[in-house]
Order: C-alpha cells, then structure tokens, then sequence
C-alpha cells in the first residue's frame, strides 16, 4: 500500500490509495499575483497570513509554499529567494499547523525550506531534467523528504502520454538509486487544457491509474489547468477533480477557497468511502448551508472550524 | 463496441462507450406524485406536456412514460394502466421528436406502448425474476428494441454487488436464448444509499467496469438514489455522474431538469472527449449565464433551444 506520509511538528497527512483526496493548497506564491509580490519585497506579509489561515479554514490539508518572487531591487533570485522562503516557512508554520510544500525552481530556496520546516514537509518539485534530477534528489535524500515529480524532462512536455508515464518511471527508478522509494514520490502526470487537447481529461485518467498500477506511486496536478480558457470554468473543474479521484488521483495543488471544488471533492471522498458515516460531508454541507444564506465560503469555513465544526449542531446541542 | 439504438420516428440516439452520456428523463411518471396521478385520472395531460417540452429542453436525449398510475376509480393497473400507457406515448411523440422509454411493471402496458411507439423504443424493464424474464423477453425480441435490465432477481435485491453481477449476466444468457443479443440490453446495476451503504459508490463503479469489460454491455441507473437521505444531495450526485461516467456508466435514468447535475454531465462529456470542440459545453455555459442573469434552467434552455442553441453567440454574429 503507497502511503506517502508529510508532517508538520504536530500533525501528520498521509497521501493513499484508501485516504481522503490531499488538498494542497496553492494560493501562497506571488508568481502571476503582482500585488502579493510587491507586498513580500516590502516585508509585508498580511497577505500570506491570510492566505494560510484562509485555505486551511477551507481544507487545505497541506499547504504550498512559493517564495518565486523577482524584486525590483534584486533581480537574482539565487540570492533572494532563500531568505524569504526560510522566512515564509517560519511565519506560516507558526500560524497554521498543516504540514508544508516547499516550492521553488531555487535549489538554494528548496533547501532553506527544508532547513526551517519542522516536521517532513513534500519538496515541490524535481522534474525529469538531469540537472534538476541531480540537484534536488540528493536534497531529498538528505532531509529524508517525499517529493513531487513533474512528468517534463530536457525535451520538454510531451503532448503523448506514454512520454509523460516514461518520465514519470525515470524519475521513480533515479530516485532508487539513491535509496528514495516510490512511496515518497508523487507524481505529477501534467494535465494539459482540455479545450486546447481534446484527450486532455483521458490522457490524466489512463496515466493516474498506469501511475498506481505499475509505479505504485501516488499522484497530484495543477488541476485548474483542465478548464484554462474556457467558460465557467469551475463547473469542469468539479467534474475533472471526482473523475481523477474516481481514477486513483490522490492528491492536487489547488485553489481550496472555492466551494464548488471542495465540495465536488468532498461528494467524491464520501463515494470513494473515504468519508466514515459521512461525517465531513454532514459537516461541510452546514457550510454550504451557511453560504446559502448570504455568508462568504471563507467566513463560513472560518465560523466552522472555530466552532470545531460542529457549526450548528453543537450550538442546537448546546441549547437542548 | 457496444451500441445500444433507440429510435424516434425521426431522431436516433446511441447509447454507446463511445457516445455522449444519453440522459433518460425520468420525470413522466405518476409514482409519489400525487397531483400528476389525480390530473391523469382527469384525463389532464397538461403537466405531462410541460414535462416532457421542458426535460427535452434541458438535455433530455430519451424520455422514460410511466403510466403507473392507481386510479380511485379502478385500482387494477392490468385494466386502467395499457390504454393510459399508449395514450401517454401517443401524446408525447406527438410533442417531442426523442425516442421513448416505455416503463411499466405491468406486461399489458408494456405491449400497448410497444404498440404505441413509434421508430425503436427502450423497454423498461426486465429483471432476474423468472417470471418478468419469461413475460418480457419475448416482448423485447417480438419488437426487436432494446431494455433495462435491473439486477434483482427473485431473492430480491442483494447488498453483494457479485450477486448483482451474477443477476446480470443471467439475464444477458437467458437474453441470448431468445436471440436477443448483448448490445440490447442496458444494465441497471441498482444504487444503493451512500449514506445507508458506505461502499454504494465503489460498489457502482467496480460493478460498471465488469458489466461493460465482461458482459459487453451498457449501462443505466436511477442517479439520485446515491444521495437518498442526505443534505444537499445535488452535490452528492453532481460528483457521482462523472465519476460513474468515467468508470464507464453509459446513461440514466434521471431528472435533467436540474442544472447542477447537467453541468456535470456536460463537463464528464468534455472530458471524455465526447463533445467536438467543447461545441455542447459552450452552449451550455450560455445557459449557466442566463441562469446566472437570473432566468429560471428551464426557461434558459427553452430559449437556447428555440435559439438552436446558439443563444448569444449567434446574435453576436448577425449583429456582426
């Protein structure tokens, strides 16, 4: 059974097969938010703060972290990136207690992220890249960490999917070289845009099932990239997440302040009995319940979680 | 491949691995709706004609007629329910160009719809009970037209889905003794409660996959019955489709009058590559824009189709 287990200091989360879909949440990183990255070269960091409180309020179980910002005053990241992941690290980690994602394209960054999170954070990402391979597989080694592998290599992405699977067992049979089991790799298979490849929403569903079958590795994607550039866009995203789930996808990199996502992954946790007696659907659908009647997704998810979600049941409890 | 046809007069929908997900209809029927079984004792066929305009709008392929109605006046359906059946069936094909379901419990009304209905109705339905095969198998071959086939027999419904399996292929067996060949048959594995039974939903799916990769045949289910009993159902089923869809659920029986669940269905058939250029899912997000504007789902659709379908976009370009 491939359990690929990330830790904080308090709090374990572990990626299965017979698990709960991993939501990792994206929203902490300034790449394409420009007002966030200006913020972070200020050293304001309001916006992370809410960001972390805000997703796993929603249900990020696991939260990414991205330091990717390009300061005016310094444009090489080699020398800022480091310090303010290491910071970022440490001001998220005192607020919320999921376990992290350290995200970078930075080797020096990836690794002031491992230096400053506690617990067994998921090192975000090598690739099929002999460069990258090389770096970021001995940092792996090292800290002892699970890591996302992106099915690209130095030809780039392949729009053939038994490519991408080839990649993806490069990288599975590398990572042994160097003592690193499957379990501790979570493959990335590349979800392209179904309204760019017909066969995009296939493509996933065959190599996320190839993935667990023959590699017996868990996997993750950028799941919004299914629905990039077409209308109403989260109705094919609520789709696309139950059909990867349904197809042995365990985990995603996502936007958890969107209620129509989480709750599409929420009904397909519960259809995959990965929900015991429905407890976090009754749970979550006290939420919608809240949004039907006027609140925001995230202050309804906040109310919730401080109530211990038990969100009105314990209140009419309490009355009784 | 399997393709199961069913004709109109004039329109022919395949239900097929290959095909669009075909929606059934399912609202044409008196069962616990009390006010449509009173005005059908009236002879008012008012609520039926709306029904039947507004299911079509909305994304109906196949229309399910139930005329299982208990009159106050005459409680023997073998006496009251054929003329109804066939006067339902004339009324609706008079309407609405789709192929028919003709649903009944009672022989005599499946033979007078039979005889009713024009182009290649599905029969609804056969069971592995020894008496409705031996009433409705000959029926089926006499009309050449395809059926349901529900998977209890007569030790009633099993919890085992490999019984439900084992119902199935005996009625594909005894199908084949009258000549009737596999493509004919749409299964109905049955659906139980998510929340009476944790494992409904994988039951479904692994059951699905066996029906179609060792029996060779299409399937159906009754949808909401996953979500039977649980707040918010919409959501339940709105991830159930897809997932069903993408285990290789071929259609259902169902109320397509719900814009939750079509958008779903609309989305699961993008991402099967079962929609050429997203042609059906743009269309449909013009819907979801009225709709978000404020019309009504059934009032949107109707628009669109009165617009064929091109609601927006080709006022754009006659403007253009």
């Amino acid at each position: 059974m491939t359990r690929t287990v990330v830790e904080s200091r308090t709090k374990t989360v572990t990626i299965g097969f017979d698990e709960p879909f991993c939501v990792i949440g994206e929203r902490i990183n300034p790449t394409g938010r420009k007002k966030l990255a200006a913020e972070l070269e200020a050293g304001d960091f309001s916006t992370v703060e809410k960001d972390a409180l805000e997703q796993v309020a929603c249900g990020a179980m696991v939260l990414d972290v991205n330091a990717g910002v390009v300061y005016n005053s310094n444009p090489n990241p080699n020398e800022t990136e480091p310090p303010l992941m290491r910071k970022m690290i440490e001001l998220v980690q005192g607020l919320v207690d999921v376990p992290l994602c350290i995200d970078s394209s930075v080797p020096g960054a990836l690794e002031a992220g491992l230096a400053a999170a506690e617990g067994r954070p998921l090192l975000n990402s090598v690739t099929g890249e002999e460069e990258r391979l090389e770096l970021v597989l001995p940092l792996v080694k090292k800290y002892n960490v699970p890591v996302v592998a992106i099915s690209n290599d130095d030809t780039g992405i392949s729009e053939d999917p038994d490519v991408r699977f080839a990649v993806a067992r490069k990288i599975v049979e590398r990572a042994a070289d160097y003592g690193i089991p499957a379990h501790d790799i979570v493959v990335d298979p590349l979800v392209m845009p179904v309204g760019a490849m017909a066969t995009a929403g296939r493509q996933v569903f065959t190599l996320v099932r190839r993935l667990r079958d023959e590699l017996g590795v868990n996997t993750t994607c950028g799941a919004s990239n299914i629905s990039f550039g077409l209308p109403h866009r989260h109705g094919i995203n609520a789709a696309f997440l139950p059909m990867a789930i349904g197809a042995g996808m365990t985990s995603a990199i996502m936007n958890p302040v969107r209620p129509v996502e989480m709750e599409a992954i929420r009904a397909a946790n519960f259809l995959m009995n990965h929900d015991d007696n429905g407890y976090e659907w009754i749970k979550f659908s006290r939420i919608l319940d809240a949004v039907d009647a006027g609140e925001s997704y995230p202050e309804a998810s906040k109310a919730s979680m401080a109530a211990g979600g038990q969100r009105g049941g314990r209140r009419r409890r309490r009355a009784g």
